[in-house]
């Protein structure tokens, strides 16, 4: 499998970084500062849940191409308001918001990617926005060679033409790109377009008491337990 | 200026990397191994110059998009008949046009990105192709955060679409984006849509007896004698 294998191609929340613990943090601070008393991981469960009917509105037409920071955002407008939280002034709104871009890689992710590297291009593959994206490397020290985000094709993964415009951009064959992600209907959708696939758990994304993508579901191509092995399986060590 | 400034995208060929010098070297190695007498200075000459009547040609339309790789390609075929070279199997003539992706930095390039990195946002904005832009990236070591190429707009600076696809990636209003260049022509297609702009000059990007873009034709909001003193100017030393 490897030795076909040129470009990696990477989920990023969950996947590369622990978007829950880190913005549950911030959340947390915030209270404190704020004197707030809130239950902080049922008001992140409500956010973050309205990443995916946001994206299947885009998906399905109902919507057109929205980032998921306007998605976001639109959202924590709505949830200040329903959880009483007052007195932010714009910019500090906005500067909550862009929590999904200040987070913590999982421990094993930059020194993975640095073996990686030497062997393989690496890119995003993320509904997160190019900005976003961006923002995300910066701040997780992530060396990625490129980004690439489903802004680029104006719709969001599991739509094919998110990793079609991966392999257009990359000048690459599907079998040339594997799909790194900790999520099955992802690689799902990389496989039906002959892409490689590789599966990292990460059980503890949506917290301890999580109950999905606990396993891979098919036979993907490399399962890793983290990216340091994952650069092991694939000859990058 | 720099206050406002948020992001630097930077023309690649000439402007960061030394295209010329390092073909050429590439070139006279070829021609030592395979014992050809051939003026190698007139022969890139001639392939370069294939490369503006080919952007211009996207650009009015005569050609639906088509990448420099392509061009180049396309031209190099041509060549190799026309100045005899014969016997290169086709991974050969392919790892030969690959040659614009293996290409020296500037010597002031590498550090002068590492210092500008602590306070921007640093892309491409070139019209090489997204892949060949990535190659391009890794060989010379530069750290860019991303890479946005005339391919995501489908057409070639200095169309407006190719900016403007970049400060939509970027997220950016235009004065919050410098071009850095060492062509005029760029730096006013930047300028004409508000974008910051700064020159630095690449005296012998084509060669000893270099005539054009020895100076900035306007008043560039910066003028930089490489990429160091360009950290300097904008206050990221």
């Amino acid at each position: 499998m490897a030795s076909e294998i040129r470009a990696l191609v990477f989920d990023v929340w969950g996947t590369v970084v622990d978007w829950r613990s880190s913005v549950l943090d911030e959340l947390f601070a915030l209270g404190r500062q704020r004197g707030l008393t809130i239950d902080w991981e049922a008001f992140l469960a409500e956010w973050q849940g309205t990443y995916n009917p946001g994206k299947e509105k885009v998906n399905n037409g109902e919507l057109p191409w929205t980032t998921v920071e306007a998605i976001y955002r639109q959202a924590l407008d709505r949830l200040l308001v329903r959880y009483k939280i007052t007195g932010l002034a714009d910019s500090e709104i906005e500067h909550l918001n862009r929590v999904w871009t200040r987070m913590r890689p999982w421990p094993d992710s930059v020194a993975g990617f640095t073996l990686l590297k030497r062997r393989y291009v690496l890119s995003t593959l993320s509904n997160g926005s190019f900005a976003w994206l961006i923002a995300i490397a910066r701040f997780a020290g992530l060396p990625f060679d490129c980004i690439i985000s489903a802004e680029n094709a104006r719709c969001y993964k599991p739509r094919s033409e998110v990793y079609l415009t991966a392999l257009s951009l990359l000048a690459r064959k599907p079998e040339e790109v594997m799909l790194v992600a900790a999520h099955n209907y992802d690689l799902r959708a990389a496989r039906a377009l002959g892409m490689g696939t590789a599966f990292v758990a990460r059980p503890t994304e949506f917290g301890p008491h999580q109950t999905k993508d606990l396993k891979p579901e098919q036979d993907w191509d490399v399962v890793a337990a983290d990216m340091i092995d994952l650069a092991r399986k694939m000859g990058a060590v």
